[in-house]
């Protein structure tokens, strides 16, 4: 079965909103075995939505709408696939009834053209809407089935989820199982990560092998199929196991983890704590860091010395440092990395200083990085990297170095506790 | 004229990422006056890529691809357009030097799939790629128009804004202007902002208003068409002014303006320093504003105080403010902001404690802010915020409300220079 997820709303097409629900049922869908070709947008307009309906019929057996169930008159949905389909439009009384429910609820008065949104198409099988007043449809018409659902990701993720998702499992086939993990990687670049292992790409077709790139990272998504769980599981082990065998040095993680998260989990294993000297990425490590809820148990605090000013009063950098060799040095990248370990009294001290640009700084080109990880003690690394891209991607990017040499680093000591 | 944005990408039919390109150009071309019909998705296919590019040739005048132009054998987008349009690939020689150059700056190795990037299509006019390193392209044939731009939106959008928008702008008829301004506020929800102007929104047809919510934040875009283009300024400027006479107190800036740009504007004019103190925010304030270059002019730097430790041995909070009132407390916050300024030698301290969740603090409900400036020996303002939303809109919105309530302390005191 393939599927095409149909967007209907000018907000959309004016840019008003991200079509986020595009993406909330691609991925649903993928977990679910069924292939999706096409995504479309398109108005509040009947003839085009009527002409993006026959189109879609032409080349998907199951057509998914979302937007158009609401009050107002342009909300056109039902009526458009109703004529088109050729079906009644019918009062839902139990629908009625919770859309009365949720006026009664929120103390707001219920208008004429609320109860509009009770109606159904006739012999639909009902979604109920237990975050706002549309309800969702699911009907079958020969070798099509159509899925009306509400535009409000609010109201569409917890209806698809507890109403759609096990509705469409059910009426699957469900003799192939489709198992998928992402793989992800980080300091290879996509072109030099897919030569290595092109020719598994090439020839493999159970499991596929996806390359994704974006913000300096690159992940590989793998796809089995199979009757049974278990053996779709083992194909994806093997094929993982070959990959890992040639780029393993770059992974660090499945699915939907960051480098921060490995970061914090490692701090954590270890027994540690952490604090941290930000020059050029002005406080973006320890926000990322303490995005991460129970961050306080790990990460002391830290100190952005954006200024010379503040790297030698606050974390006594020293003068010939600052003069000598300047604040873009490997010296003053270990010289903070250590004292704001002991400043925040932290086993872990790391720091970041380098030129974000626009301007260069001290004679250095924008992009020109250290960062330093100070150890119980120990210089453990100072490392000068040369990255491009805007000020942004390069603070993005420093911060990321930052995590993935820190994972490095602490893969390697012993565990305290 | 009408316009399709096409999108390439299997990752975005597997929900992998989310169509964000499709909103920035959907809003670009409105602000060009161009009419957006339909938005698609299709995979890395070439068989179902030229179908949608036939679909799209029947029913629109503009076709605008986004991805698809990156280095692995799945980007396919240049080559099915080529083939449909019979048009021949070469090698454009500025694109490869760029290429080049992009992997010396950044130290990597360039492979060969890499210069396939600098490959463009005959006659096509290039939009270079200062971010990354496909080229987009633009080429006319017949009536239609054909505009290729790389996925990542890092790249996408600077080249769109400086290259795409002003080209497209020279292509279009000129017989009637179309000028746009959108007026930002904070501190008023979206709700109340149009009930205060509701007679307008519903009375204009020119200029337009149209208002947009997001992150605690409500703009009101006003569009304008005339021949003149003063005349369409003009218009602009007046309802402007019969807006602002009605919630002007929550107006902040204009069109990409921010909470932050504005408030380092604010400090720059009065000719001040500021450092800060962060507890919840965990360095989102300092990230924020040193994501504007030239920071360094205006912040010394700061600290993360994210534990009690840290608050007291590097920021000297006295002991019984900790017993007695606790870390999240008016006192807290005011001492922070105070020995913030001292220990960092700025003019301006601000400081940001509370609880950002996911489980309350010191008997505070999660969403308890406490803000406090203190500004040349003085403090100016401590206040106290109770916020929704996740952790996340917690940090983001206390980073707002640190910046418009700065702007409003700034704007009473007399320039310094």
């Amino acid at each position: 079965m393939n599927a095409e997820i149909i967007a209907v709303g000018s907000e959309l097409l004016l840019g008003q909103i991200v079509n986020t629900n595009a993406r909330f049922l691609s991925q649903q869908l993928a977990d679910l075995g069924i292939n999706v070709f096409y995504h479309t947008v398109v108005g509040d307009n009947p003839q085009r939505l009527k002409a993006a309906i026959e189109m879609a019929e032409g080349r998907s057996d199951f057509l998914i709408f979302t937007g158009g169930l609401g009050p107002t008159k342009d909300d056109l949905t039902k009526e458009t696939i109703a004529a088109h389909v050729k079906k009644q439009l019918v009062m839902d009384e139990q629908a009625l009834e919770q859309i009365t429910l949720y006026f009664e609820r929120s103390n707001r008065t219920m208008t004429e053209n609320n109860k509009k949104q009770a109606i159904i198409l006739e012999d639909s099988h009902v979604l109920p809407n237990e975050h706002g007043m549309a309800p969702g449809m699911l009907l079958n018409i020969e070798k099509h089935m159509y899925m009306l659902l509400p535009g409000p990701p609010k109201e569409m993720e917890p209806m698809f989820l507890k109403y759609g998702y096990p509705l469409l499992r059910s009426k699957l086939n469900e003799d192939e199982t489709i198992v998928s993990r992402v793989l992800r990687f980080f300091g290879i670049g996509e072109a030099l990560l897919e030569t290595e292992i092109e020719d598994l790409i090439d020839s493999q077709t159970n499991p596929t092998i996806a390359p994704l790139a974006s913000d300096g990272e690159v992940t590989l998504r793998l796809t089995a199929k199979h009757k049974q769980r278990d053996t779709a599981l083992r194909l994806l082990d093997e094929t993982e196991r070959v990959i890992l065998s040639r780029v393993g040095e770059y992974f660090y993680g499945y699915d939907d983890t960051t480098l921060m998260h490995e970061a914090m989990k490692i701090i954590k294993e270890k027994g540690l704590t952490i604090s941290c000297a930000e020059s050029l990425t002005g406080g973006m490590f320890q926000q990322t860091f303490t995005a991460i809820p129970g961050a306080g148990a790990y990460l002391k605090g830290g100190v952005v010395c954006y200024t010379n000013e503040a790297k030698a009063k606050v974390l006594h950098v020293r003068e010939e440092t600052i003069n000598e060799q300047g604040a873009v040095s490997a010296q003053c990248a270990s010289e903070l990395a250590e004292n704001v370990s002991s400043l925040m009294n932290s086993d872990i001290g790391i720091s970041f200083t380098g030129v974000a640009g626009p301007d260069e700084l001290e004679g250095h080109p924008v992009g020109t990085v250290f960062i330093s990880i100070f150890i119980k003690g120990q210089h453990v690394q100072t490392q000068k990297l040369h990255l491009g891209g805007t000020r942004e991607a390069i603070r993005i990017r420093t911060v990321k170095y930052g995590c993935y040499f820190l994972i490095n680093c602490l893969k390697k000591i012993k565990n305290v506790h």
